[in-house]
């Protein structure tokens, strides 16, 4: 599909950010780069995987990502920026409650688990019976290596990226990261065919996939922490549909995101008359969190957004 | 408009809620109602004020709302359907930095005030010289009495509603509120012609209007917080545009929150040479706060999207 693409193959792995880890590729500024990703549990999960396999997980072997690719003429203080370009996934993904992963852990203690077919062709992902999510695809791990040396854990995001979850990387999308060190080493992984905003249960739609970016430097802007930027008609495309959100109202961030959460746990459950497990689930790879008001002191409110048309015979309302 | 509607003039305001303040109005379950509202400053601000007007604003005299209207056959325990049916605005709002409020209080010391243009027939309000906003009326005050005696403050928003400044509070739009006495006690204020998810700066385009709403009982559902049902196509049509953001990523989400917006406030200054107020305040009023992720312990993810069309020239993009 382009006429220069470097390959890096999913052998090529690591568990840990480490700015020492050597380039599995060096490519110049503004090639496209494909990469086989595996899916979040580095293949401990498959189609036939149940609840005992989310038991067993070994989280030394969670979330590995691809690369690291050396991009020539990256230096510390640059930015690399991230274009989207393609992504395929084979025809299946894993969502699962992992017992002391996820933001109302208390409420969930028991392993749960999903697997959904993705049909890339028909871009839908079959979660359930009755429930049909867009296949929206995006790398949920993404990043360059820290400029602080030694190994740095692979599930918390940082400033230099890595685990965002940021759902809007999709294609079309331009990723703007700090550079960090020499060649910038840039690394992928997690990608996942459905999330929302918040992924509240701690996982997606998890999917391995092949993902093709173009990777450049820029030298006109200055970065904290990751920026990106969403094309003209991307979230409309998106959000086409009715949305029933619920509140949480109080003074600290997180309690609100979690009221707002559990809130949408039990409209689901009672309307829809699904579990209440399967419903938190449902929330981490459709709904989506917003903040409404972060000023009104000492209250805020945060909305959880859970899409309709995901439901059968919901599209129309 | 509507066959039998009662109306509700502005001198029924009132500065706190009080479930001992006495109904306005009284009508039946399912009427229509019409509410003159207040500006958020009660008048203490127009279209000539000048920064001087925002440091001397008296905070005993701001956020009235209008009621309350007493909605027969609401008990406590049932839910107040609250359907936003039409809003007219005058010509003109107000959007300031008030001194001690808003999310970066700390970095905005100063008294700012700006006066948009609001124009509801082409749907616009030209906020500064090339960069205009859509015209979004909402009410960003609108809650019922609280179920606890006495004297609450109009500021904090509660589970009974109040200063919620969710902005999809839009016509087409309904509102779903616990009911705490009998009567529900609905009052509605604050309306605002144009504002983003978050409202960082702590103000809007706050504009006087009128509003329509219908007001209806409901008992097929119980509430622990405010809930609303945004219609199909309302998210699409109202984020057409392309969208530059911003992250936040920590372990505190109202750190998180802070550094996105702050990082935005940087990006508009410098990409449309705009003072780091006038930015500030341009997010206030067009940016949205979404939550990426908040399950990948320790740090979590906000993204502050700025809109690009608003930018004269920028459409396109």
């Amino acid at each position: 599909m382009h006429r220069s693409v470097h390959h890096v193959r999913e052998e090529a792995a690591h568990f840990v950010w480490d700015n020492a880890i050597e380039p599995a590729q060096e490519v110049d500024d503004g090639a496209v780069v494909e990469l086989e990703v595996r899916d979040a549990s580095g293949g401990q999960l498959d189609r036939d995987s149940t609840t005992d396999d989310v038991a067993a997980l070994d989280f030394a072997r969670v979330n590995p990502v691809t690369g690291p690719v050396f991009v020539a003429g990256a230096r510390p203080g640059d930015v690399l920026a991230v274009e989207i370009l393609e992504l395929r996934p084979r025809d299946w993904g894993w969502t699962a409650i992992i017992p002391g992963f996820g933001l109302l852990t208390d409420e969930f203690p028991d392993p749960w688990l999903r697997i959904s077919t993705v049909d890339a062709q028909a871009r839908t992902v079959a979660f359930a019976d009755g429930v049909t999510l867009p296949y929206e695809p995006f790398p949920g791990t993404i990043g360059v290596a820290p400029a602080e040396p030694g190994e740095h854990p692979m599930v918390p995001p940082s400033r230099w990226g890595g685990n965002l979850d940021v759902k809007h990387l999709r294609v079309g999308t331009t990723l703007l990261l700090p550079v960090g060190v020499e060649g910038a080493l840039f690394s992928v992984g997690d990608t996942h065919a459905a999330m929302g905003d918040g992924e509240v249960c701690g996982t997606a739609v998890e999917a391995p996939m092949e993902i093709a970016v173009r990777l450049s430097v820029r030298r006109d802007v200055v970065l904290g922490a990751p920026q990106f930027h969403v094309p003209a008609g991307e979230l409309a495309r998106t959000e086409p549909g009715s949305y029933h959100v619920c509140t949480g109202v109080g003074p600290d961030l997180m309690e609100a995101t979690r009221d707002a959460t559990r809130a949408a746990v039990d409209h689901v459950a009672s309307r829809y008359g699904r579990s209440r497990e399967e419903s938190y689930a449902l929330l981490s790879v459709a709904a989506d969190l917003r903040i409404h008001e972060v000023v009104d002191a000492p209250n805020w409110v945060v909305g959880c957004f859970v899409p309709e048309a995901i439901f059968d015979g919901e599209a129309g309302r």
